[in-house]
């Protein structure tokens, strides 16, 4: 049992985070949120007072963090004697700290892939250029990381595996499919940090076909599909986290990432990559400055945490798997709808947020009960999936099932068998 | 007679003004070119040489200067025995400039009207902000102080005076039309400095019509024109310097300014203008450093004289005039083609550049032969039009008619006849 909550972060997500962490402090005791920005912690804490969503009375307590500096994170670890950290920052910080982490033996949770500010898509599998080389220090200490705990990457791999272990005998390809049908009503805007919302498509396409890391340019290649609840829409081949581990750790020749955009959205992120707005190297202005420009298209464009209020809509997220059960073909969509308003009346968030900042937590609720607490680096696929499936339905996510017997709430009971193992790592 | 020719400016205009000022140094003596960045003025006079446009024996030479500094150009004016200044510089600079020339009593001459970097498309009349409010001081000190003698503004005045003083007896509407019908080839760049082109874009369109200041937003009202030469195009109603000195110095009801844009650029434009990038007040990076997103937006885009060797394709402009001509009704359309090329191959520079950079030192030559040594500052329908039209004609810029009898070249014996006189200032 491990207990006392660190979250790193203060925008969308770490907000949802804290508001479900503050519901579930029965279980997972002290609430700390930190931020370089304190102030926005501590409108967070407001906005759950607020709402009265503290479970039980118990700390909930807001602290000012540069957590690129590993010293000083540990000291607020130790501090706070927080034995779980969610680190629902930027994803500059991962490696930082999750060091932090492995050196004070607290469990680590993240919710994407760890990035360098000067690097832009580098090659796959991306977990292998800096997460994973952590592998052995974690398992030498027995710590317990666990990598991608949000949505996508998170919910997609543990629908991955659980087609994998109880559904499928074989999976030939896995589509993992992100829409926002929602609206915000802005001119343009992105619904997280911009400068790690761009960076996912302004570089190479990596996704897994015929077994292999095939390149491809951004809005290259697209799919049309007529989805449950939020109808028709287009996606566009993408490359994201996941992909990365569930093509080392399941084997299924393809996996590939699909997100809508509207056309809109395609004309400006256009328009601004290719007058080199959108770049992560420093240019000069006639006056000398040097700055990067895509930081300066973070600074006009609205704070995503400000859109929440007037968003509207819903979200898609599924995985659709093509295999073989019991002998025949067989096609499985396993989903989630998430509806902003809803959200948003719960938690000041949207649903891109909470579709994000409720996985994690539950995450964390899994380590505190032991049921997740591994002692070692995970990727979420190689965890038990049911529980965690479970656990974020009765949080808000609820997941359903369309396949050959129709549309359908998960029911854990209809995957009690065991079929196949994920690949265990080497 | 006055001689010896500072241009102040590096960029495309100023190198057009320095090859014309040097292929007629017979008339002009010495010319000198100041910039802040002296290697720039340097590239400029390497060009000329190359090309031996000097057409005799002189001094031509290159200079650091700050032109926002007033006593520093007063002493370059000094040292340099100048007695006309070609400001062809950014429009910031115009007022200090002025100054400089007013306490030394050199002639001025600009292309573009004043600006301040912090405001955007102030009240109309645009001179009567800055310019015009040193009439007194140029009048007492008989001081030449010639504005917006490029294009437009500049040769469309001369030719509206020319259409009021000798081809109509009243004029009903006059409307100046500009299409850049040739192609750089690149994604996205402007024809010259970003910084100055985008604001004349960014506020309120003002527009003289039944007789008062009319607003509308840029891009609202269009027209479609089958022009000579350069074929059939769409063009924007746009504010613009020379509609503010017409409607006071000419009795016309209607003077609009219409500038041609394809739907490109109108969408890389939109975008940036709605995200805010062309915002000429400054934003704060997460990093707290703080930038005018305009001033980015201009490192990111191409220098518009990397532009010219890629350049290929003609411009159009000209003056559509709708008026009364012995008693019955009469349009004129008067207008210059120029070929990108040939512009090019001569000067180094694009068309845009040339068709700015020539009128502005045949206005030099006409103080230096004392034609337009006025002696106060004037806008250029406030002087003689033919002797100027005529001379940009020798210069590479020759005039053509168009009306009830047909496509022709412009011949000032048609002209002799003074029909009405512009109004003189008060």
């Amino acid at each position: 049992m491990k207990k006392n909550v660190l979250i790193i972060g203060a925008g969308g997500v770490a907000q949802v985070a804290a508001f479900k962490a503050a519901m579930h402090n029965d279980v997972l005791g002290d609430i700390h949120i930190a931020s370089r920005t304190v102030s926005k912690c501590e409108a967070i804490i407001a906005g759950i007072l607020d709402k009265k969503a503290l479970k039980r009375p118990g700390v909930l307590a807001a602290h000012a963090l540069d957590a690129l500096d590993v010293a000083a994170t540990k000291a607020l670890i130790a501090q706070t004697k927080s034995q779980i950290v969610i680190n629902a920052g930027s994803a500059f910080l991962n490696m930082s700290v999750l060091q932090a982490c492995v050196e004070t033996g607290a469990a680590y949770i993240d919710t994407a892939i760890h990035e360098e500010p000067g690097k832009i898509c580098e090659t796959p599998p991306w977990y292998g250029n800096y997460e994973w080389k952590h592998r052995d220090s974690c398992e030498r200490k027995g710590v317990t990381a666990i990598l991608g705990a949000g949505f996508d990457p998170g919910v997609v791999n543990a629908y991955a595996a659980m087609a994998a272990r109880h559904y499928f005998d074989s999976i030939a390809s896995i589509d993992i499919i992100d829409v926002n049908a929602g609206s915000h009503g802005r001119y343009f805007a992105t619904n997280f940090d911009p400068e790690i919302n761009f960076r996912e498509f302004t570089g190479t396409v990596w996704s897994w076909q015929n077994s292999q890391w095939t390149a491809n340019a951004m809005f290259e290649v697209n799919r049309t599909d007529d989805l449950p609840v939020v109808g028709n829409h287009t996606t566009y081949l993408t490359g994201h986290d996941e992909i990365h581990s569930l093509s080392a750790n399941l084997d299924v020749p393809d996996i590939r990432f699909w997100m809508g955009f509207g056309e809109h959205y395609i004309n400006v992120f256009t328009v601004l990559k290719n007058l080199g707005l959108l770049s992560e190297q420093p240019v000069t202005t006639a006056e000398g400055v040097e700055i990067v420009p895509l930081k300066v298209v973070k600074a006009v464009l609205p704070d995503p945490v400000s859109l929440a209020p007037d968003y509207a809509g819903k979200t898609f997220i599924g995985d659709l798997i093509v295999g073989e059960r019991d002998g025949e073909a067989a096609e499985l969509l396993v989903y989630n709808i998430c509806d902003h308003e809803e959200t948003y009346a719960e938690t000041n968030s949207q649903a891109i947020s909470y579709t994000a900042g409720v996985p994690v937590v539950a995450a964390a609720i899994l380590i505190a009960k032991g049921v997740w607490d591994c002692h070692h680096m995970a990727n979420i696929e190689e965890l038990p999936p049911l529980p965690f499936i479970e656990l974020i339905g009765e949080m808000g996510l609820p997941t359903r099932l369309r396949d050959a017997k129709g549309d359908r709430a998960f029911d854990p009971a209809e995957f009690r068998t065991e079929r196949q193992k994920t690949k265990s790592r080497a």
